[in-house]
């Protein structure tokens, strides 16, 4: 009987933290080593493909402890290659919301995803371990080569004051008179940032904060109401459609 | 002690099938009653905004009794309007991605979802009263005066057999040569529709058979591999911002 690995056609591919280099050989964690030789019943000499978001994609091989699986890298199957310079700063939702826009805006390539805590966000913790393994899981399921950075939450006032100026930071502003994103974002380069809101949005103060910084440029997503999580999904598709890698 | 329907400052939206105009009164089904009265709290003279896809959104005035409510239109509050003339046509997922991907279809503005059978498509069923239930709820929440259409499943064969020639259908394919979807739909007019597909793809048959459409457009999302649900709603919002409403 085929292993399941055999079946996918050598696609499974993991994250891993080791160094990738011919010849390198390391033993997998037991999460890893679990999932390949219990669920896809790998087997020796069976093959994987590994990142870790510096050292490309290597196809490795895998030896078949009783416990634990040693794989060793044979050969390079990709360059390194990062995703476009787009930070996504969300207000965060609660668990199952949160888990699913994790995965997704990693599936749509943001290069990072901040946690931001606004005035009207419900949400008191974020658990920064969970948002990382959402992360992890999408990257390696959308063939991607890096991870987003997934940094610990910052008020919105501390993310405002720390600003890189360069990095246009597009405020999806549900009140008024902003632009369209598409519009917007249309045919620009350099580093640029989405700030979505919580379910209740910005409050007046800190819609009025926001606008008063230059490096800020307020859009609308259309007439409907957005979920937290849609608005946040929404805009960083049209951003890579637009400015980034969907072009 | 005020009802949240007060504190909500009479923004509840509902969606009801009966006919909306100045003192128009009605008993609401037994589930809106229950959420009004039991989850909201209502009392006699507490105001809900009602709409029906057909007359606009209505300020209607709350008549408790125990068990049921009746209503009564007291003023309109917005005219009829619809949405952009955009369909989804996507390969039916399991349960919780479908109940997922219903409500931001929604919310993301599509005028039907229309599920559709393929051959690498895993689920044989489709849920259509859920998937109705879905759109509503997301109708309510997002401030649409219009529900989307949700008929019955097709096999993909039949969809385009019974196509109507003059609307355009994006196909978003994984494989190759298709464009971007934002540089193919931009500043386009007239009706228009997008097709997403299951996890695995469509098959080579079925990737020739779209092509040989002279309505079909193939198009890319980018890079990565996309989730289904990922896919469909990524398409929406960028065709809504080069086509549709959110310009």
């Amino acid at each position: 009987m085929a292993s399941a690995l055999t079946e996918a056609g050598g696609r499974t591919r993991l994250f891993v933290a080791e160094g990738l280099a011919e010849g390198a050989t390391f033993a997998l964690g037991p999460e890893q080593s679990h999932y390949l030789l219990h669920v896809l019943r790998a087997r020796s000499g069976d093959r994987v493909l590994l990142f870790n978001g510096r050292d490309g994609e290597w196809q490795a091989e895998i030896a078949a402890g009783k416990r634990a699986l040693t794989v060793t890298c044979r050969a390079r199957t990709r360059m390194q290659a990062g995703v476009p310079d787009i930070w996504l700063l969300f207000a965060p939702v609660k668990k199952t919301p949160s888990d699913y826009l994790a995965q997704k805006a990693t599936e749509l390539g943001a290069a990072r995803l901040q946690p931001v805590f606004t005035r009207r966000t419900i949400v008191t913790r974020v658990n920064s371990a969970r948002l990382a393994a959402n992360a992890a899981e999408a990257a390696q399921q959308s063939d991607r080569l890096s991870l987003p950075e997934t940094p610990e939450p910052l008020t919105l006032e501390k993310a405002l004051t720390a600003w890189p100026e360069e990095r246009r930071l597009y405020f999806c502003d549900e009140g008024g008179d902003a632009q369209p994103l598409a519009e917007a974002a249309r045919g620009t380069r350099g580093p640029a940032a989405i700030l979505t809101g919580p379910e209740g949005g910005f409050d007046p103060a800190e819609r009025a904060m926001l606008r008063a910084h230059a490096f800020v440029v307020p859009v609308t997503l259309g007439p409907r109401i957005l979920r937290a999580d849609t608005a946040a999904l929404a805009a960083l598709a049209i951003w890579q459609s637009v400015a980034g890698d969907f072009r």
